[in-house]
């Protein structure tokens, strides 16, 4: 059966765009796409594009707007792993047989479709008692520094190293580094979380190009980066007791990528993952086995995860740093993933980096049944 | 490479549920194909989710309720075709190596969320000007009419079948025979188009379980129908111009399902098509291929395309009949198809019946962008 390797990647910037719609953005990700993998458009056979609030046929009209009007796609929706999950099904249809070249589209025009923080569903009676994203999160930030004593200054200092990589990021939403006291005197949004500890809201989206193996021997040119891992799971109270602490959800998710790309957590040079707020950045590379658990502040506060530390986090400036436009995020991690492995990331290089990953955690807070969590891994 | 076979099929009665919600539905309609499958719930490796409607993660909550959160789902939306789409997926993600076992939901509690005629994008400027679904096939049919020499009675016979094929449906939104006499007495919707002229506003949901080769031959206890083909196209006006009396784009995704399953149209025992409105079954067969244009309305006049005659089209009602819950429809053509494979059909069984082939047709109504078409047979 064929392997799947990424040979284009596109990504518009992050932020707002009042101008555009999720159709227009996708579009103009598409191109970039296509130019970056330098194939003529009628080349690719299918398409699937990831998103949440955008409305019926979206990816049919990215399609219309590039001339590609036609082509098979599916919409896919996964809450915050909606673009990441595009990918997967992207890769399936190539395992499967039916395509050579693919592409992965991820879009969202959040700025105009929502307000306020995000509930996982109106209906549901934990958003309406104000369990909605933030108060969960700051409860699960409050417990972790009751459990391992991290200090409020340690978590800040999550956002202030992804602001740091996203000021070195052209297509990242903030452009500005801050420092401890600029989180410390933000915003109060749900005690302990401030402003600057959550992810904006943001436009944007981002497109990756997939090839069989047979495609990619003829198109890539050699830049191409295999697709090692795509692993999805959703919520469950099956397994063990939820944790406010720790992420079964991810660590399983995890140990299916791992096993699919024949690797360890020990052999990932830098990843991407789901910082929707500066505590889940330490839930998620915890619960991914990349650090032990309640060990991640200390390793921030060493400059582990920062670009040039042992293995740093959120290059691109993450979900803080970059933006969270929820279809287009799992697939600008993977745009990253891809430009680091190839040496195209300018200041925010990661030097000699050949195994990435790529982490989305989307519905519910904690482990329960209205979630999923994706983790992808490429490969040099 | 596996083929993909259907081994469990289950369905929730179309119509109104004031006391359930999409997710209450497709728990119910999985629930029922798991008993239909006869396998132990844990088989399940994975699973699609259509809908169009229903908010973020609505797979996941169905899973929930059935105790099989925690399995890779992800939700899928074409417009009308959300479902058939769910059942491509799922057939990939077999073919893919990914899973054995998979089900394919379709859901939409449609009579909640929705009122008033449809349009696929509420900023569509053809829709504010009134080409909703409802206006652009009464053009169809107008011309229809004019250049084929159709007449209002002929026109009329469809939702007469239609609605005696639900009336012997236990699952129907409408179980009550009607006259050429009601089709033309009942209230004007867009003339020439009357109510029962138009698929009703439903609840419902369906649900499939698909199995490998290897699995099925495990678990299916000879029950189980062969998913020969599961095309998927999206509109285009690149090929030809568009016509308002004939569909290129049904006709060129049935030719890729005719190849795929290595059959002709001559080959079809029995269809189920996207009769959104009367004039649609009409356009849908034409551009199957399986009556030539201009002929199905003489043909309906026959008996042929009735349940007995010589290729019996919608037996289970269809979207007229039965009704049309979005996300639901798709999934609800392929278990009319395989109840009607292996005979159990009751007093709708077309009898000897071996191919069938089930159509569906999402977004705009004419074959630009934002549409999706889907042709699926199943061969016993």
């Amino acid at each position: 059966m064929t392997q799947v390797h990424v040979v284009g990647v596109g990504m518009t910037r992050f932020g707002r765009h009042p101008d555009s719609d999720a159709a227009d953005l996708g579009a103009a990700a598409l191109m970039e796409a296509i130019a970056d993998a330098d194939i003529d458009p009628r080349l690719i056979e299918a398409a699937y594009c990831g998103h949440v609030f955008q409305g019926m046929v979206t990816g049919q009209r990215v399609l219309a707007q590039v001339g590609l009007a036609g082509l098979p796609l599916a919409n896919v929706e996964n809450a915050c792993s909606s673009g990441a999950t595009a990918i997967r099904e992207a890769s399936f249809s190539i395992r499967a047989g039916e395509y050579d070249v693919v592409a992965a589209i991820g879009t969202e025009h959040l700025t105009s479709q929502f307000r306020g923080a995000l509930t996982p569903d109106p209906s549901d009676p934990e958003a309406a008692v104000g369990a909605t994203m933030p108060g969960v999160y700051a409860m699960r930030a409050r417990r972790y520094m009751e459990e391992f004593g991290m200090t409020r200054e340690q978590l800040a200092l999550i956002p202030v190293k992804n602001k740091a990589n996203a000021a070195r990021n052209p297509l990242a939403h903030f452009r500005k580094e801050i420092s401890v006291a600029d989180v410390l005197e933000s915003r109060p949004i749900a005690d302990p979380l401030r402003l600057h500890d959550c992810s904006p809201v943001t436009d944007g989206s981002a497109v990756v190009i997939l090839m069989s193996d047979r495609a990619a021997a003829r198109h890539a040119n050699g830049r191409s980066v295999r697709l090692a891992a795509s692993a999805l799971r959703t919520g469950s109270v099956d397994t063990e007791p939820t944790s406010m602490t720790f992420e079964p959800l991810t660590r399983d998710t995890a140990r299916d990528a791992y096993e699919k790309a024949g690797i360890g957590p020990e052999d990932v040079d830098f990843c991407e993952v789901h910082d929707c707020f500066s505590i889940a950045e330490v839930l998620r590379v915890e619960g991914l086995g990349l650090f032990p658990q309640g060990e991640y502040p200390i390793a921030v506060e060493r400059g582990e995860a920062s670009i040039g530390g042992r293995l740093p986090v959120n290059p691109s400036g993450g979900l803080i740093g970059k933006g969270h436009p929820l279809g287009g995020t799992g697939v600008a991690q993977v745009v990253e993933l891809v430009r680091q492995l190839r040496g195209e990331s300018g200041e925010r290089q990661i030097e000699g980096a050949r195994v990435g990953l790529a982490h989305c955690r989307g519905g519910k807070a904690v482990g329960i049944e209205g979630a999923a969590c994706t983790v992808q891994i490429l490969i040099r």
